[in-house]
Parts: structure tokens; C-alpha cells; sequence
């Protein structure tokens, strides 16, 4: 991504925020994650996150997705003892949101969209619709992914501690950290 | 508190969350804890709470505060190797909260009222005022209490695992779970 890319997912998630009711600090604007995953098409692949907290036991954000921005499929596996794995709340605050998980039955006509070319990224299809006041809880280590429907989307995550790093993708082509020109 | 109270309280604390944007599925509606604490006097000493998420690991609520309701003075001490006390962010979504802290200096001219003859009761003076988008994180073990503005106020608390029983109370007269005539 280069900087402008940035700048520009910025400015457009903050927007969506206002809309939704959803106060920021102009700090935490200006210090706000945006992700394309290395994929480099942020319009598909990719989200922007403002961390609340971050501590060794706990952490809050708020994920913000454009219309049908995709989380890729990816889960949490078990750290060390004292994180086995981080285990994470999705509750939608704004727009729709279509969270797949394990297990049957899967889904007959999902609401998410693939991009053409990736279907085998996409392994669970147990589908989640998840609407302003719904939520879903995933155990550690569980398989998931995620796509915001034609309006875009805001959820907030409630974890445990977030090690990103430790995040095991299925298209092993994806690059967590985001890199930026 | 008698049912209706309970009931009353339920209402207008939904109430100021639709007025906010903070979407509530009726079934967390008609499950939201409202707290007095004991004491009788649900309009200056209580809560209203959604709780979200609460497990082993992880807790996040919705706490609704009616305007000037005062959350008393409490810490949450150690409990356990795994559970070292509850560390907790309050982070404002509506409204305006006067949160009070130990430590220097002590707020010369405090926004927050205290009940006459409660003076005994709040001990830790530091003020920091919590307005939308602003929050502040209390480490295990630190004295605090908090009153909402003159409208009320929303606060998302995101924090360890909550174990209320554990939590010691300034005022010995308080009771933390509701009882209900």
C-alpha cells in the first residue's frame, strides 16, 4: 500500500464511524490500522481497526469494513499456557456483517462473495449473519472469515490478548503486518 | 427494588442506548442487570448493565448511567495466580462521566456531586472526565468511582474476566447483587 491508500481508508472509515454514532479521538484517527493483508486490494481484502486496548490479558477494538471488505479465513491457534489461543466476540454495531465458521450445515447460497480465483482460501462455510445488537463468540483456534455486506460494516471485537503475529492464514500468500511504501 | 423499578429502569436505560446508536436485541433488553447496590436510592446510587461478554478470560458490557447515577467507590483486589484482579477500561460512547482515581492532584472544584452525609464514602478525589471517544484504563486493585453528567452517560467497559463477589466496597452498607422484592 502506499501512503495515500492509507490515508485515503482512513478518512473513509472515520466517516463511517460518524455515521454510526461511534466517537473517535482525533489521535486515534490518525493512529488507525488499515490492513490489505499484502494482497494489495485493499477494496476486497482488508480492514481498518482502532485498538481501544491492548493489554497481556485483554483487548478491545472497533474493525471497520468497507462495502463487501473481506477478512480472509485465518484462526488463533494456542500460544503458551497462559494464552491458549485467543478467543474473540464480533458484535455488529453497524451495517451487516457474513461470518463463516466450522461445521454444519454450510451454507446453501452464501451471502458473501468470493473473488473469482480464490475459492480454495475459503474452506468453512457455516454461515453467520450478524446485524446491528447480534453477536458471535469463537472459541480459540477456530477457523473463520468475514465479509461486510453492500453497505459496509463496523463491529467491535471483545478478546483476549491479540498476538497477531501467531495467526495462521489459509492463503499462505497473506502478510498480516501491513506494509506501506 | 421491587419488579417495577426494575422494569422502569430497564426502559429508560434502553431508551438513552437507541438515542445513542448503541443497537440491544430484546432479549438483552429484558436481561439487563440494574443495579442499587443495596441502598435504595436507584437514581443516585446505581447502574444499568448489558453484559456482552464474560468468560474465564475476557469481559465487555454496556453500563448506562440515568443522570448524576453514581457508581460508589470500589476496587476488584486479587482473587487468584490466574485472576490478579480485574484490570477495566471505561471508555465513553454518550453523554459525560466524571471518573475518580487515586492520586495527585486531588480535584479542587469536583463536577461530580456526593450525597450529603456520604462524604465518608468516597475517599480517592483524582478527576477525569470522560466525554465520547475518551477512556481510561485502571490497573487490578485501584480505588474508583464514577457519576454521570447532568444527561446521563453510556460507558463500554472492556476488561478481564469480572468476578463481582470479589469486589470491596468503601461504603460497608452496599450490596452488590440486586435483590428484587
Amino acid at each position: 500500500m502506499n501512503a495515500e491508500t492509507v490515508k485515503l481508508a482512513r478518512k473513509r472509515a472515520a466517516e463511517m464511524c460518524r455515521r454510526a454514532g461511534i466517537a473517535l479521538t482525533p489521535a486515534e484517527e490518525a493512529a488507525m490500522e488499515v490492513a490489505d493483508f499484502g494482497l494489495g486490494k485493499i477494496d476486497r481484502y482488508g480492514f481498518e481497526i482502532v485498538v481501544y486496548v491492548h493489554t497481556a490479558r485483554t483487548c478491545a477494538k472497533e474493525i471497520i469494513l468497507f462495502p463487501r471488505q473481506t477478512c480472509p479465513e485465518h484462526r488463533h491457534p494456542f500460544v503458551e499456557a497462559s494464552n491458549p489461543g485467543k478467543e474473540e466476540t464480533f458484535r455488529c454495531r453497524w451495517g451487516e456483517v457474513y461470518l463463516y465458521v466450522s461445521g454444519p450445515p454450510p451454507a446453501a447460497n452464501p451471502k458473501a462473495v468470493v473473488p473469482l480465483g480464490d475459492e480454495n482460501f475459503f474452506t468453512v462455510w457455516h454461515e453467520v449473519v450478524l446485524r446491528p445488537g447480534d453477536q458471535f463468540t469463537l472459541p480459540p483456534d477456530s477457523l473463520h472469515w468475514f465479509q461486510a455486506g453492500d453497505e459496509g460494516a463496523i463491529l467491535s471485537e471483545f478478546s483476549s490478548t491479540s498476538t497477531d503475529e501467531n495467526d495462521v492464514w489459509t492463503n499462505p500468500a497473506i502478510r498480516r503486518a501491513p506494509v506501506i511504501d
